[in-house]
Formats: structure tokens, C-alpha cells, sequence
């Protein structure tokens, strides 16, 4: 009798060609799958809440995926976390019901996208923060912010999305500036991402944030619906995937 | 006219020999030697406070050298970052006279060591952490600590001294064992240290910890002034040299 798991991964995505199987390259998904199968001997396909991108971590992705016979989860994940390099690490494991599905029961995702608004980038965190040297200013990027919060069609913050998508209408349910020192973080909560949606907010946010652009520019740039040179992609290493919510 | 500079450096030392210059190997010392000589076209040797060993990271190793012509601080840790790998960071420097010296003029140092107490160590801290699984009793290692605190013969807690050294008397200032969530901090200060004081230290605290020793052994370590097998390194990744007091 199949037994459906569910399980939380984090990762250091710098390392990774994103999350999604590729040929030829090393994918989390992949890794993920090969320490599996070597542990099992079975071979199950693990289905993400959704994509990274090549550098983008998480601290806390799902996914599921099924074994023929039932297994000790402890054990394992402890297992599995021996298999695996030490930047992917499972954290939880979980048998649920067959009806759970990592990518379709997600009510809504949250990411952070974390800047150093510094003039060098700590040894430790060069990984992990983008860098922009030239001040911030946190209440431009709160009141653009503002404007985008909400349900909106978001084309223009999009790129190049592979499959054709006809609905580019997302809810952004929660979207905050955090200031730290020199470390801000963008929290974004949404029901749905269209392809690159974090990174083009981030780079938007960014170049108000650097005075750029005003705030009130998000107003026009969602209603173009076409992405511009106002919209830059920020940089993978700030981002993390950071909760999936079921 | 030689101006003498004092600089503070940052750095992760995963991918390092340690700090001191060694032929064919990539140290610390050499790439910043390296790193100013390509910048100032001036061969000057870079003077640290002490040596970290081969995966020990510093917040704030401090180190001198001499420039025949002065400069503009604020351009040359720009000029000598953008040569520098991201895993080194200048994080100040400013002109000192000639009687300072990085090592001399040293009154104390302080290392923090850290340990992740849980399962799995997160991948984004997996170069920055000892990994302990057994769960560690701050209770027991803080009393421990307190035997370790101030003027002692800190022999039995050194690893084979390369030089012979006469003099393995010590006085550790201050060392505590904080603890936040599952992260662990031995903080360490003291006048000087001997080779692998502070891993020495961490290790047998760790032993403490986990209950494979009583904290009292302390001072029978002390009096035997010979290292045992109750005092093992404790691995580099979770050592920091943490700042220099001058």
C-alpha cells in the first residue's frame, strides 16, 4: 500500500541549478530524488510546492512523494541528511493522506528577499543578501509597496514566463519592508507567483528604495501591464523561499 | 615617508589554509599581501594579531603593514575588497603610528565558539557550526567554565606546540556559555593563548556537556598539565577570532 510523505527541505541554492530536474546539471530536486532512492531503493518522483531558480535558497520548501512500503520517518530523514551534501538538509517528514498534493494544497507561499544596504558584505552572508551600496530609504520602498499590495494583474512583473499564461492576476496578500542595521528584508505572501514575480518586486522596490523611480511608478507599471527597465530582476542570492502555507 | 596602517579584516575561512603565509597554499595573510601589492604596487608584509589555523573564520582579525607613500584609506579598502575573494572583507582601516604593532600591542583577544545543539545544522550556518547531536547541559559546562577562569597553566589544554614555549601560563578574563534556541557560544578572552587553546577548551567543555565527564575534572586537567583524552579539538568551522583588544 503507497504511503504518501511530506517533507521540509532547506537549502543553500548557490551551489544548484534551482529546484526543477534538469539534465546534466545538479538540481535540489535531484539530489533530493538520488538520496531517496539510495536510502529506499525505490524510485519516487518528489513534487515541489513550486520552483527556484538556479542561487535561490529556501528555509522551508515542501514537497511529497510517494513510497510502496511505509517507513520509519525518523530514521528516515536521518538517512536521507547522511546521503545528502550539507546544504540541502530535511527537516521534517510527515505521512499524510494521498489527497495532499505539496504544489496544489499551497493556499499561498511566502518569500524574503534580504538586501545589505552596506559598504562591504559580511565574509558570512555574501551568499545570502544582494548588495546595494547607495542608501535605502525604507518609507519610498513602504508607500510603492502599498501599491502593490493587493489584487493586481502582474505581467509587468514578470519575465519571459515559458508557458503561455493567460491569467497574470495575483493576490500579494502581505507585502512589508523590514529594516535591521544595515539588512532589509522584503516579505512577500501570495496566493500565487508568476515566473521571476519576487525578484522583479525586489528590483522594482530597489530602484525606488535608491530613488530611481518614485513609489507612485508602481501604479503606472502594473496598469502597462508590460515590464520596462523600471522592473530590473533583483539578484538569486537574496531570495528564500520561506513558507509554504497548506 | 612610511606610513604605518592598522586594518580590520573579516573572513570566512572555509576555503583557507589559515592566516598565516605558506608556500602552494591559499592563506589569509597571502591573498591580503596579495590584494595590496596588486592594488599599491608596494610588496609590504601584512602583520596579523595572531594566526588562525585552516577553517577558523574571524569577525575581526586587526593587522598592520607599512606603505612608503601614504593613501586615501576610504579608495584603497574599496580598490583592495574589489580584488579581494567576497569570503575576505576590509572592514576598516585607518593610519596608526609607527609604535603600533598588530600582535605587540595586543592586550587581549577574544574567540566565540559556536555549536548548533539540534538534529540537522541548517545549511546556511553548516560552515559556522560544530555539530553536537547529544543534547548539552549549559548547566554542567558553565561550572566547568568557572574552573578554567583566570591565571592557570593552560598546558594540558594545548595541542603540540610547534615552538617550544617555556611559559603556559594564561589568564582567561572572561569565558561564558550562552545559549539561544539550539545554538550554543563559548566566549572566550584572555591575555594570549597557547596552539589550540580555544579548541581545546570548547572540546573539553563539549565532553562537560554531554555528560561524558564531570565538571570538577576541570581542575584535575589543570594540575596534570597534560593533555588527555578528555580534552579533544573541537572542530575549526565553529571557531571566531572575535575582536582584538588593544
Amino acid at each position: 500500500m503507497t504511503q504518501r510523505y511530506k517533507i521540509t527541505i532547506a537549502y543553500d541554492g548557490t551551489s544548484y541549478a534551482g529546484w526543477q530536474l534538469q539534465p546534466k546539471k545538479r538540481t535540489i530536486q535531484g539530489e533530493v530524488e538520488k538520496a531517496l532512492f539510495a536510502v529506499t531503493r525505490e524510485k519516487s518522483r518528489v513534487h515541489g510546492s513550486g520552483r527556484t531558480d538556479g542561487g535561490v535558497h529556501a528555509k522551508a520548501q515542501v514537497a511529497h512523494f510517494d513510497l510502496a512500503k511505509p517507513r520509519d520517518t525518523f530514521r528516515l530523514v536521518n538517512a536521507v541528511n547522511a546521503v545528502l551534501d550539507r546544504d540541502i538538509r530535511v527537516v521534517r517528514m510527515t505521512p499524510v493522506s494521498s489527497e495532499f498534493h505539496a504544489r496544489f494544497s499551497a493556499r499561498a507561499k511566502e518569500y524574503r528577499y534580504f538586501i545589505c544596504n552596506d559598504r562591504t558584505v559580511s565574509p558570512f552572508e555574501r551568499c545570502y543578501r544582494a548588495h546595494i551600496r547607495q542608501p535605502l530609504d525604507v518609507t519610498a520602498m513602504t508607500r510603492a509597496a502599498k501599491h502593490l499590495r493587493g489584487k493586481h494583474d502582474f505581467a509587468a512583473f514578470s519575465v519571459n514566463p515559458r508557458h503561455k499564461i493567460d491569467d497574470t492576476v495575483r493576490r500579494i496578500s502581505r507585502l512589508e519592508i523590514k529594516k535591521k542595521g544595515h539588512t532589509f528584508c522584503i516579505i512577500v505572501v501570495s496566493d500565487g507567483f508568476l515566473y521571476k514575480m519576487v525578484r522583479s518586486v525586489a528590483g522594482f522596490l530597489i530602484r525606488v528604495g535608491v530613488g530611481e523611480v518614485t513609489p507612485d511608478t508602481a501604479k503606472e507599471v502594473l496598469i502597462s501591464k508590460k515590464r520596462t527597465r523600471s522592473v530590473p530582476s533583483a539578484p538569486p542570492e537574496g531570495l528564500f523561499l520561506w513558507r509554504v502555507y497548506y
